[in-house]
């Protein structure tokens, strides 16, 4: 099917940026797995510091739901034992000494933990489960939002070594920035441009027939029209809404489930394949209100091959399965019951 | 001696992007170390399509150093086999349906045989040598000028299976194509606003004591201050100059001592990593004239940690080395005679 095509260059119009389909490197779509164990030393480990009574193993706790529960808590959202910024700075400070800019690293570093039980993954979780988990994230963004320097949060998970992950048990991150981070820019802008010129939010007008992969009451996942990455899942609200923390726990239960089902296909079809999510949102202090071009979404990539001079050089990536390709093998994953 | 820092926020201007410096998160800046062998699949291997006498196991060669050689060639220059972009499309053909923006993957994607022995790796080449592949580099661009669709070339190395080499055969790969990428896009723009505002080109000021790695007659090698990576490692030649392809044959002998020098300090220092080196000129189709604020320079980023969620959703990176400090471990790396 895609070895028949030719080469093409797609505009990816959310980043305004071109992705390269090039299917002469390519494998059949469906023949693409993962060749490499998510958790390679991980074995024959049971417990470790984000376990149940391993709490005091940890950075200090935020909060946890139940709220009131003891050693049967759910989720944990705790401080990073390492954390990449310093909640501890002045945030103020910045300096420019000959055009060179510096400011200090304030921010918070946090991780969800999200199950007490080492041996459970996101994907084990019911989709009421899930939808807890993406609530933890809305309710430690409305307490980051408090902090008038914190411009932007990036609530991220790595499932796998390779894909970043210290931990294999199971957790996901939440980083505050003091700076609206390139990536994030860089689509307002691009969708800013694009509403100017056709009065309508592209991810309003994201849904596609040969592009869908599933949908529930309140979002659609598809592969996007220039995917970067090979079997790139886009979850993507069907209402419009700039920041994610708008979520309501209807949407939660609805988008857990849609969520977990996207996961589970992704490594059944791909052979449990180290993964990353991130969820993309609107910068924080800017009122929803003033943000008709932004709309979030949940960017769910398999790790599936490496990083080379070419995508470092460039910021160009070469993606060898059609979107089309990819939607249709997904579409037709069958779940076993 | 990081140890003792606290996280900061960087500018990178050549590039208009933030890095975050992390030093919780690092080891001492001496104790980095590569754990991954860059070629795990090779071990045995003695000989390869790549190899003198296997001419024939090749796509096509576009040509050759010395030119009338036969078996005893140095440097061979020939068709990827798996192309990225085809050479074969009509470069004109672009449509956009309902907003979305497709080209035809018009380009070219070559490959350059820096030795015809399996085991002798571009470290192992004299600097005359490596002087020659750089010359094969500028030559082909030379040609690929040619080509009116053709807006920018970048020219680019993999070493090691985990940095995208596919061949553990010394080689590196110049990929033309029918855009001006993003890296490259967002470099020129905002190099140009910073000449706008300091009369002064960014890389012609790049030289600073605690970031210099070394030096010689026409090219000095850096640590940038924003380093995306540890142990980042820049040559910039020392007058200005937008294009690489401006490279004459002495500085291009100049040029392959200090290439060759800072990849065996790396690797000395280092234990041998995976790595990447990228060659970032300006776009084909503009006159050096008109570009008195891009310079060209070579990038090496050794493969020391993987590309996780953070990264891949805000476009930032987390660097745990401080630029001064890693410019200092590189300056007193002494290599044995």
């Amino acid at each position: 099917m895609a070895t028949s095509r030719t080469p093409e260059l797609r505009k990816d119009a959310i980043h305004n940026r071109w992705v390269i389909f090039s299917p002469a490197r390519a494998r059949r779509p469906s023949d693409f797995k993962s060749k490499s164990d998510p958790n390679p030393n991980s074995k024959n480990q049971t417990e470790c510091a984000f376990c149940a009574g391993h709490e005091h193993e940890c950075a200090p706790e935020i909060f946890r739901f139940p709220p009131e529960s003891t050693s049967d808590w759910k989720i944990r959202v705790i401080q990073n034992l390492y954390p990449a910024l310093s909640r501890d700075l002045d945030p103020s400070n910045s300096e420019s000494v000959g055009g060179q800019v510096t400011i200090t690293g304030f921010g918070f570093h946090d991780v969800v933990i999200e199950s007490p039980a080492h041996p459970i993954h996101l994907t084990d979780l019911s989709a009421a489960q899930t939808a807890d988990v993406l609530l933890a994230y809305k309710k430690r963004i409305h307490q980051l939002r408090a902090f008038d320097s914190i411009k932007y949060v990036q609530v991220f998970k790595n499932h796998g070594a390779s894909a970043g992950a210290s931990m294999s048990h199971s957790h996901s991150q939440i980083m505050a920035l003091p700076i609206v981070p390139p990536t994030a820019s860089a689509r307002i802008q691009s969708m800013k441009e694009d509403f100017a010129q056709t009065g309508k939010c592209g991810l309003c007008q994201v849904r596609q027939d040969d592009l869908l992969i599933d949908e529930s009451t309140h979002f659609i996942s598809v592969v996007p029209f220039a995917a970067t990455f090979p079997f790139e899942i886009w979850i993507v609200p069907r209402d419009h809404s700039s920041h994610f923390h708008e979520l309501d726990n209807d949407k939660a239960l609805d988008l857990g489930g849609l969520l977990k089902l996207m996961l589970v296909k992704m490594s059944l079809q791909l052979n449990n394949p180290p993964y990353n999510f991130m969820v993309h949102t609107a910068p924080l202090q800017i009122d929803s209100a003033e943000l008709p071009f932004t709309h979030w979404f949940i960017q769910i990539v398999p790790q599936l091959s490496g990083i080379g001079g070419f995508e470092l050089g460039t910021g160009c990536y070469i993606n060898p399965v059609f979107p089309e390709d990819a939607a249709k093998v997904l579409r037709e994953v069958s779940i076993p019951n």
